[in-house]
């Protein structure tokens, strides 16, 4: 296989399939939209959800699992939820195959046919919030801070590897509070986690807003959302999280009794990310030759690759590298020694710079003599000759330096390609031949949205936390505004 | 809610579903047969999970994530495999709901049918070997070691919490050897793996042994096995790890260039645990006050309770504690302070002892006067008052005898009910009068251990690996025989 990838200038949509499969993330699988998540793609996204599970845990959250199975009717229970999912689900109508009589292999048992449907679950409300009735009688029950890592499925028409797949991972959290404020504050407070998250270690810089009614998560009363930018212009929505007023709680009859021994409904957030994320950090940081992964969840941060000629040379390499791994592992460290002698020096350097891998080390003989060490840092593609004298303390400082890189480089980006526009005119020519997101007054209205998109295919993104407000006029109604939203074409 | 549980003694299956559900393990769902994991067995199964993870790392192995479907023609491909899972699937047809024309809610849409209709995976050896196929070429690419932790479906038609559901947890490992030896070493190292984490980690003494042709998983050349015993006398498989040959290489075309050149088929094994380990914890150890759970897998290892009157007294042990939890947890250890003001102190001590927390300390002003607190061993219940100086190390003592105690007490059971048996009276009368397993000759022929079956509910454990030799005559048929297999009734 080739490890010649297209380049982002040529196609940016090939270039980023070519890195998913080359990169060793990913590959088609033989079920229409799923995807294999391979063994580096799927350690990378442990190191994200291991970051995650510990800020849920530091916030009181606490795992459960609930099942993969929701019962039709339980879906139509809250009216614009069913209407969100009912669309895209997979339906299990039956539980047995048999021997087909006429010998073509297995069949449906049409006998083994399952009263209600059951739906493979989109996402988990109803079969948490019948749950919930259970869990919940008295004020003392709440708060009910829970969260669960699970798969889940949506019957997508169009896929694209980690960005929309029938099938993905995520975590997805259910809480219950005593108030709305309660409620809205836990809402605040996780995409406050999303975006830090994103930002300090996916160097990713994220907007923090709000949804337009049009975009809110189907039963939600408001989505909160983080919004990245990707290297071609376009946004993408990197995690949302849902403040659900009482609605769940009225469609299950989740009430407890408050201090004043009264009957009242619950309130309810949720909240989610996804293996999105993995396309996300792919599109926001790699270049032409490979991915580029973030130190603090990259699955290796750094590599040695030794370059010698005969085994005298090896055996003296092989010892000093030794004493560096674990001068390495014990600051903590990811590193691999790759002396495997089945590739030569440089077909392992384009190698690991295919799967992004942070630092490389090459060590030779003359090298040892110089007691240096040749340090190639992915980001920037230079190289310098470091001290093998307090190796490793050098190397997690220049670890920091890559991190704080990208996240720099990833935000000048975003800052320049936020694009305040006035009129019609300005905001399809931002659009077209910039990207980005486009700051505009907008009048507040779904059918003014409606038309943007349809002539643009640009949606709003978010109306930003803390938006300065600001008296201007629609740009395509001309209708009076009272602050500027940002509008994106988006993943 | 009542925390009175049912006796042992009076109704052990009661018991058990007492105990998990009160002890706040598990709950039922609204989904025939699929349960929801509460926070406290979750918490029980992550510390599982990541102890085996990381011994599946250690031995070389790397995580990835295969699709949650199966179509329906893979399963077919392995005759023996599909005749296994066929009977008990859970089968995707439709894709699509739409809102039901006589106003009923929503209906599955007739015109959303799959073509080919997709298998919620039981187990994942045919989808897994499909990908396979375009992951292996040469030698080189070869042992491929591969674990995935996900959910499958069996829509088995008697379920129990834990031990017997349709949708469980698990982790299944899927690896392509060169080699039948090599193959067959991976499957005894798993096995290995696996008898180490019960007996280490679970408390849990198992015989490692080898399944009958019978009993062998669906496709496998050898079914190897753990072998646990439970309170009641019931053996419970507590893990299998399979040598597959070459059915599935063929079965899916799964070749590679040996290092003449040569196609072959490649080798393969599978292994696996799941959340039924869980079951066999509760049932192993718990007694009729609530769980029993081992300190190195006990999501909380120690709770301290404090005893006082007035703000006062409740400020100076305030204080103490906090130096004495800052203490425990340098050492590593998973430590509440419980000094919520809306339940007494005998409430707690109740609660904790249901929940099967390992150490409970109790400390009161008069302690804190005599620099002692008083300690409470879930295993013995019994009580000792220990010293406040040096108190973590003594609490690190004490959670390793206790490990060290439940393996001793349930190897202690398990070693008094394994009875030789010469004849098929005996056989009959230790079966019903005592439990265990029963060491007994048999002839080998699948006849004879299905009508030993039939009549009695006993099957064939397994064969124990480093088996003695022995000659005697089947308890059944009175053919001759070369050695003893271990008998059971068996969750």
């Amino acid at each position: 296989m080739s490890k010649e990838i297209t380049a982002r200038s040529e196609d940016y949509s090939q270039w980023y399939n070519d890195l998913v499969l080359k990169g060793g993330l990913a590959d088609y699988s033989a079920v229409r939209g799923c995807m294999v998540i391979k063994p580096h793609g799927f350690a990378l996204w442990e190191n994200m959800r291991d970051v995650l599970d510990k800020m849920f845990k530091d916030t009181g959250h606490q795992n459960a699992y609930f099942p993969l199975f929701i019962p039709k009717s339980f879906l139509s229970k809250e009216a614009a939820h069913v209407e969100g999912f009912a669309k895209e689900c997979a339906v299990v109508t039956h539980y047995r195959l048999k021997n087909d009589p006429n010998g073509g292999g297995v069949v449906v048992d049409p006998e083994a046919k399952l009263e209600e449907e059951l739906i493979v679950r989109p996402t988990s409300e109803t079969i948490i919030w019948n749950t919930y009735k259970d869990w919940i009688q008295s004020y003392r029950d709440l708060p009910l801070l829970i969260n669960q890592w699970a798969n889940v499925v949506r019957w997508e028409m169009r896929t694209r590897l980690f960005l929309r797949t029938a099938e993905f991972l995520w975590q997805e959290g259910h809480t219950a509070h005593a108030t709305a404020e309660e409620a809205i504050a836990e809402t605040r407070q996780m995409l406050d986690i999303y975006a830090e998250f994103a930002e300090k270690y996916m160097a990713l810089p994220v907007i923090k807003g709000v949804k337009s009614a049009s975009e809110r998560f189907a039963g939600a009363e408001d989505t909160y959302c983080i919004e990245a930018l990707m290297q071609d212009g376009k946004a993408l929505q990197a995690g949302t999280s849902h403040f659900l007023g009482q609605n769940f709680a009225k469609a299950f009859e989740v009430k407890f009794s408050n201090k004043e021994n009264k009957q009242e409904y619950v309130w309810a957030t949720s909240w989610g990310v996804s293996t999105r994320l993995v396309g996300a950090l792919v599109m926001a940081h790699s270049d032409d030759q490979g991915l580029i992964l973030p130190p603090r969840i990259s699955p290796l941060q750094v590599v040695i690759v030794p370059i010698f000629k005969g085994d005298d040379q090896k055996k003296l390499i092989d010892d000093k590298v030794n004493e560096i791994i674990k001068e390495l592992k014990a600051a903590g460290i990811r590193v691999k020694y790759d002396d495997s002698d089945n590739a030569r020096p440089g077909w392992k350097f384009a190698e690991y710079e295919m799967k992004g891998v942070p630092v490389r080390i090459a060590l030779g003989a003359r090298d040892l003599e110089n007691n240096v060490a040749e340090v190639a840092r992915r980001d920037e593609k230079t190289k310098s000759s470091l001290s093998l004298d307090g190796l490793s303390g050098q190397i997690v400082q220049l670890l920091e330096d890559i991190q704080q890189n990208m996240y720099n480089k990833a935000l000048a980006y975003r800052e320049s390609h936020i694009t305040p526009v006035n009129t019609w005119e300005e905001f399809e020519k931002v659009l077209d031949e910039k990207g980005g997101f486009v700051a505009a007054h907008w009048d507040g209205t779904p059918e003014t949205e409606a038309a943007i998109k349809e002539r643009t295919k640009a949606t709003i993104r978010c109306i930003p936390l803390n938006n300065v407000q600001e008296a201007g006029t629609c740009i395509l109604s001309g209708k009076p505004s009272k602050e500027r939203v940002l509008f994106a074409r988006a993943y």
